[in-house]
């Protein structure tokens, strides 16, 4: 099935909005097996949009449209499109119930009753978190699907509905999971998977990098999900015993969601001492709903008195090996799980830029130390690059070595 | 002018990354006074982007591309322009300059010659951030941009040569300058100005809200840059005027950056004490280069042990009041200040959510409270929001905070 996505918006013509829209409903379809060739982006004008409309049914199996779904005038996808395929609008009954419901006694503006009217023969998509409903229109064997363009009503309107439409026109099931590296480059992973990458067509896997990990999407089609499901598992396993060593996580885990589960599915506390990171790694950490059972303290310690009077690190140890340095970051760490009577103290300190390097102690040093009382380690790493993305690797090599001691 | 941007890039079909390169250009060409009224994407395929090409030069005055001037073989755009436009592919000694120097001496993979080709009677484009030089193809009274796809590479072109050739393709000039608003909302802004917003012609104004915040963007056109200047001047006058209360910034300023000015412009030193925010605030202040000249402290104190103990936070207030209530939040900030050694301590404590909350203290209540050691302020507020927003909303008011106590 081929498909091209629709977004309506001058929002998007003006810049003022990325369309992460059409980013989402491509992510969507690759594993449904619906290949998407255009995406178009159109103002809010009748003609533009028909004119999209025209070239788009010419060369496609079905069109997603996303935007211009709301109450005002400026707000005409549905209209086009029913006068595009000469079809009537009609009032959904539906639509009105669900108008009232979502007002629930408010007083209903006049222009909302727009969006109680669809294409004629529409079958309608329900919204749970807006005033506008999606509809699909299927025509001469093709098919439109008008959904709205705020993206938390578009994404779960496309899970709950779009999906399972999509998947009743085809013969094939198609799954994908995610696995997720760190500690590993794109170009290391590829060649370790040689064998597998060249020799794959059902399941694929297909390897992305992004900041600081490397995904791998396996997708498997098939006509039977137990089938499929097993095809994963195997695939899986094969990679896993190829790479499974830098292998974090799964789907939507991140560094941060794994770390946090596996201290409180321990009951192991921690506390961090951030310098370069400056409070980054709490930041992300803090992101974890139910953290506070686990998480005590994160100091953020830019000034070496602090780092003395928090953490108690000696200031000789400064004075003599410099706040950037092996010998700081392991009484730092240790400090932090003192002062903050967890179990582990994590401690970070660099030099994040794009000021304070020096020839022996260039931009990009970093030292990440561990202690649990009884051991300590700390490892060196040299980043290169801006100050921003310098802080998020440290954090993110960071926490990957909170989760290496805890599985270990 | 009319202009329409095209992608190319099978990535953006398959949803790997966001069309972001087609959101940046857009935002450059407003106010340059050239209208945007398609965008498209299509894949690394010759066929399809000629079609788009067709589509495009029919209706439009310019037509900017973007990606697929890599040295692989997937990379055509320059190839199909060059085959749509009936024009020869010729080597240009510029670019192969460009190239030599680029590898500095490393070996030159045969691909990437390919690299130093480009339509006849091209006007090449430099990059100095990579190996893909852009070229202006000029034809009928039409004109594409050819650009490079990495944002990095095409935001330096776009702003050294791309904005200059428009400019000197069109008798005006325009130019812009952001207002940034805090603690107000768009409706209100737009209420408080309507007078000016009903009235306008040139310069123009226009609202947009962002997460917690509100832009005004004044745009003036003119044939002299000096009365450009004025009218700006002017109108930027008038909005003060009405609105100057919440205007906190300029252009690409943040709360953080204007707040880390006034701190290193004064000399005034600053701890944080966060609790609900988890590190957010430190996160944000130590993006700013140089930071650590007036911030000294940030103590993400999740536990009530770590208040008490870093921030000497009185056992019985948190017993008697709870962690999140006012009398906390003022110990909290003057701990901070007396920990930190600084000149001032501010604290946040409230319920992020999406747990914790209670019928007298919901998800979304939150303390902020300032110290300069004389003086303690401290502020109720009630967000509601998710666990992410209810952070960054309370790092923003925080932040705004500090800066009207700076500015006072």
């Amino acid at each position: 099935m081929k498909c091209e996505i629709i977004s309506v918006g001058t929002e998007l013509l003006l810049g003022q909005i990325a369309n992460t829209d059409a980013q989402y409903i491509s992510q969507q379809l690759a594993p449904l097996g619906i290949d998407v060739y255009f995406h178009t982006a159109v103002g809010d004008n009748s003609d533009r949009l028909k004119e999209c409309l025209e070239i788009a049914w010419r060369r496609s199996d079905a069109i997603i449209t996303t935007g211009g779904l709301g109450p005002t005038l400026d707000d005409l996808t549905k209209e086009t499109i029913a006068d595009f395929l000469g079809l009537k609008m009609v009032k959904y009954q539906q639509a009105y119930d669900h108008l009232k419901q979502y007002f629930k006694g408010r007083e209903i503006t006049q222009n909302n009753y727009r969006q109680v009217y669809f294409p004629e023969n529409s079958i309608l998509l329900p919204n749970n978190n807006g005033t506008a409903l999606g509809c699909i229109v299927e025509k001469d064997n093709k098919v439109i699907i008008i959904l709205p363009g705020p993206p938390n009503e578009l994404i779960p309107m496309f899970q709950e509905s779009v999906i399972p439409y999509l998947r009743s026109k085809s013969d094939y099931v198609i799954k994908s999971k995610v696995l997720r590296l760190f500690g590993i480059g794109e170009s290391k992973v590829e060649e370790m998977l040689k064998d597998i990458i060249v020799n794959q067509s059902n399941p694929t896997i297909a390897p992305l990098a992004k900041e600081g990990e490397v995904t791998l999407r396996i997708t498997a089609k098939g006509k039977d999900q137990v089938i499929i499901d097993r095809m994963i598992k195997d695939m899986e396993d094969r990679v896993r015993s190829v790479v499974g060593e830098w292998i974090y996580g799964v789907d939507d885990d991140s560094l941060e969601s794994v770390v946090g589960r596996l201290l409180m599915e321990k009951g192991i506390t921690i506390s961090l001492a951030e310098s370069c990171t400056g409070g980054l790694m709490s930041h992300k950490l803090t992101n974890i709903p139910g953290i506070s059972s686990v998480f005590k303290l994160g100091a953020v310690v830019y000034s070496n008195e602090a780092k003395e009077d928090i953490l108690g690190v000696n200031p000789t140890t400064i004075k003599e090996k410099g706040a950037v340095s092996r010998e700081t970051a392991i009484q730092m760490a240790e400090g932090a799980r003192l002062t903050g009577k967890t179990d582990l103290g994590l401690a970070v300190t660099g030099i994040a830029g794009p000021g304070g390097g020096t020839s022996s102690k260039p931009v990009g040093l970093v030292y990440i130390a561990l202690s649990d009382g009884k051991n300590i380690v700390c490892n060196e790493y040299h980043f290169n690059s801006n100050r921003q993305k310098n802080k998020n690797l440290t954090s993110m090599h960071a926490l990957d070595m909170i989760r290496r001691y805890l599985i270990d």
